[in-house]
Parts: C-alpha cells; sequence; structure tokens
C-alpha cells in the first residue's frame, strides 16, 4: 500500500509542516514538493532550508496536479485554504491536514472530495515552543503519536497511505473517532491549557506577585500560559463543546476535593490524593 | 544582632532539618547539633553524614538546654512535638519551625514560650522530591525565599537572629503576617498541587489513559500530583480555609474561560488569554 508522493502541496511551512517535508523527503516519501504561504519571506526561508522545491501565495498555482494536499494552517484557516486549493488538485490527490481538533474539520472537509480524491484528517501530537521554518526539524515526530481520524466516508487505502507515511517519519499512528480524538484531546491538552491561563489570572488577580512568590509547582503548572494566544483561542473556540464537558469533570473532582476539605474528612481526601498519586507515578517517561 | 548557636537541637533531620545543619555548621553559625527522630536509623544516617553530632529519640534528652530548636517535622507534628521538648529547653531558647501553613502554628507556639525564650514561625521555600537525610544537601537554600512571620507577640531580636540565620545560608528574606502568608501560600503552592490532584483524576475518570495520551502540558500540569500523600493531607487540612478562598477566586476565572467559549465571546476570550500570556511571559528564571 506504501505510496510515494511525487507531486506534494505543503499549506504552511511552518514547524509542523516543514519539519514534515524534510522528513518525508529524506524517507524518501516525497517527490517535488511546493509551499503555500501568506508569507513570501516565509517561503523564500523554507526555499532556502531545502523544506520545498518552489513556493506560492496562489493556493490555485501552489495546488496544481498535486497528489497529495498536506494542510499545516492554523485550525481556523483549514477549511477556506482546502477550499481554495480544491479546484487545482489532481485527480486522485489525496487531502490530510495536522489540526488539533478534529471533528469540525472531517464534517467540513470530508464533503468536499469525491472519489477517487479523499480526506483524511490527521492530528501528529508533537511540537515545541517555536514556530515558523527556522524550526523545522527532520526529527520532530520520531516516536510521538499521530491520531488518524477516518470515519465511515473516508477511502480506506487513502487512510493507509497516510498511515504510512506518518510511520516513515518516526510516529506511533493510531485511528480514532474524530469525536473521541477531540474528547480526549479536550482532556490531555486543551484542559490543562484551559487551567493554566485561569491560574495565571486568579494568582495575579489575588495580588500575588509570580516572580516573587512563584515555585516550582506554580511554574510547571502555568508553563504553557505563555502560549500563542491566535492558536489558542483557535483550538478552544473549535473544540468548545467537548472542552465545555471535561471542564464539567474537572469541576467535579474540585469539588469532591474541596468538600473533603471543608468537611475535614480525611479518608475522603487520602483516598482522592492516593488515587491521583498512583495514576500519576504510573505514568512514567 | 548574629549570634551563633553554641547547642542546637533539629527535629526532624530530613530534607529540609539536615540541609540547615550542614549549610549552618559549614557557615560557622552552630556548634553542637543534637537530632530527634522516630526511627534509630535516621539518626544513625545522620550522624553518619555529618548533619547531627548526636541524635536521641527522647525530646527532653534531645532538647536538653538548646540555645535553638527547629522544627523541621511534618506540619501535623509541629505543635505536639514543640511540647514535648518545651520542658527541657535552655532558658533564653529560640525556637523556629519551617513548616508550609503558618497561621495555625504561630497561633499554637506563640503563647507557649514566654520571654527570655520566643518563638519564630518561618517558611524556607525550598525542596526537592526527594526526601530523608540522604537528600540533605547544604546547597538547597541558596538563592530561594525564606518567609518569616512573626506577629505582635514576636520577640524582635529572636527575629532577626532567625532572619541571620537562614541569610547566612544563602537565603532572601522575607517578613509577612502568618495570614498573609498563608494567603500567598494557598495560592502559589496549594493551589497548583490541588489542580495537579483533580487533572489526574478528571482525566482517569474519562477513561483515558495518561500514558498513550498525554504530551508535554499534561505532564507539567500533573508533575506534583505524584508528591506525597501524607505530607499534603496535612497542608491541605491545616491551610484549608485559605484554600476554599483561593479555589472561589479559580473557580471565578474558569467560569469567565467557560463563558466565553459557551457564548463565542471570541474579544473576552483573547483578553483573558492576553492577560495570562503577558503575566507568564513576564515572569522569567
Amino acid at each position: 500500500v506504501a505510496r510515494r508522493f511525487e507531486r506534494v502541496t505543503i499549506a504552511g511551512v511552518g514547524l509542523i509542516g516543514g519539519s514534515l517535508a524534510l522528513a518525508a523527503r529524506a524517507a524518501g516519501w516525497m517527490g517535488e514538493i511546493v509551499g503555500l504561504a501568506r508569507n513570501p519571506r516565509t517561503l523564500a526561508e523554507a526555499q532556502r532550508r531545502g523544506i520545498i522545491d518552489r513556493g506560492s501565495l496562489d493556493p490555485q498555482e501552489a495546488a496544481r496536479d498535486a497528489e497529495l494536499l498536506v494542510l499545516a494552517v492554523p485550525v481556523r484557516a483549514i477549511a477556506t485554504v482546502a477550499r481554495q486549493c480544491l479546484p487545482a488538485l489532481g485527480p486522485s490527490c489525496i487531502v490530510t491536514d495536522v489540526g488539533s481538533v478534529k471533528a469540525p474539520i472531517v464534517a467540513a472537509l470530508g464533503p468536499l472530495l469525491s472519489p477517487p480524491r479523499a480526506f483524511v484528517g490527521g492530528h501528529p501530537i508533537a511540537g515545541t515552543d517555536e514556530q515558523g521554518p527556522e524550526a523545522a526539524d527532520p526529527g520532530l515526530f520520531r516516536d510521538q503519536l499521530c491520531i488518524l481520524t477516518p470515519d465511515s466516508g473516508t477511502d480506506a487505502a487513502a487512510t493507509e497511505s497516510i498511515e504510512q507515511l506518518w510511520r516513515a517519519v518516526g510516529m506511533r499512528v493510531e485511528r480514532l473517532a474524530p469525536k473521541r480524538h477531540d474528547e480526549i484531546l479536550a482532556a490531555v491538552s486543551h484542559l490543562p491549557h484551559v487551567l493554566a491561563f485561569a491560574l495565571v489570572n486568579a494568582v495575579t488577580a489575588a495580588g500575588i506577585d509570580l516572580a516573587r512568590y512563584g515555585g516550582g509547582s506554580l511554574r510547571d503548572a502555568t508553563r504553557v500560559a505563555s502560549s500563542s494566544v491566535e492558536m489558542w483561542r483557535d483550538i478552544l473556540i473549535a473544540n468548545a463543546p467537548a472542552i465545555d464537558i471535561v471542564l464539567s469533570r474537572f469541576d467535579h473532582e474540585i469539588a469532591r476535593l474541596r468538600e473533603a476539605l471543608r468537611s475535614g474528612r480525611e479518608d475522603e481526601l487520602v483516598r482522592l490524593l492516593t488515587d491521583a498519586q498512583r495514576q500519576r507515578r504510573g505514568w512514567r517517561k
């Protein structure tokens, strides 16, 4: 089933798109790579670094005759860029994305592509605090998890091709329903970000200087509050329903701890702390 | 005002008590150091490492004629151990502690000591995940913050002596009212721990495997959930009223973020995220 893509378009040649181009080309999985970006300097930098063979600011020019289109633009722009590229894509082009939220993207893009074209939703869970083609690193994906989210309408061979591509750059690949992906990511990634933003604001609202009194526990708990506002605005809005549900679960756990403290029920408090400690100590890396 | 203590008793010769003994002796601030512990192997290990000159399992024997008593036992045991040592202390002994909660300890111990004896509440904010005399490190306190919590009844010269002692082992020293200390620590330390415990339990309750799906943001946000259950049970219970108040502040910040997501108010969401990002990025270390 392995399929080398002779003509690839990568929309967004930053950290994820750029790293994929470098890694897949090194593994022999990509032929000519054309970059699409909004800024000519981004394209020039990507070309200088050997990420792309050439670039264009025009979606249809960049996408012409593509056998593979990778949408590595911010979550909010994915559907728009896909529609702009659509008329120019090759007749059996596979389209995939790298967005952190999947259900709305799969719902928007799946119906746009009719066989033999196909859309396969994807989310390589890898990243650093850096951005742009300068941060591209062919080793970024090694040993990390990539979740693919085919649904009942997704072409099986296309899904297999995309799975092979991510495996070729070193990732473990798992398939999940789009909704389950969004539930899991809401819990393991979006919730920790929401908590970090709220924690910084709560400490600040209490008139307490972070730098003066903050120690290791506050530092770790708030690290991701320094993330990109634009990126997290988009992710939180796109996955708002799943985040709302997991926030209810979290509120419930907070309420249990709080009630144990208020009522002085030490046995219950110890049980809650012991459960958490056991799970966290069981997670080694 | 600098005062060398010729006869020192350290109750609890683990990470904090042991590190203080090593650092203060190296700086020339302590003469004979006698250790008090519940386990003879702890005393043997502390003696082997040069933390103490000798040890005892008997409070009155350990405390006999002490000029300085350092209570470095768990928060819950501080008042009990202080009472056990009291009859044997030297006539102008200074008693201090290293507990993470101050108002209840200051309220319990202040009245026990009448001049020329004195109690000075203290909290050196330093630590690692390790415990016991094996973890003692004379460099543990360097450049970290120590908060002293004298109240209106605390002897000024005794407070100054304890401040000089912590400065001698490398700490910045700040004085705060016991209640303000507890409010600040509730926000910058106890709250992050409560959130970490609740976050692990919420993710687990959602049927999600931490090790399989958890990435960097969850790892950092939950790191302290692997802390000692006994230690955190004691701290959370001792500071429950202040934690309850700061949990209300935190709930309020979560509710603001959640409402912005539910109502799709992007301007409000961006404002909350930007506030947090600016504060967190401003905290450099």
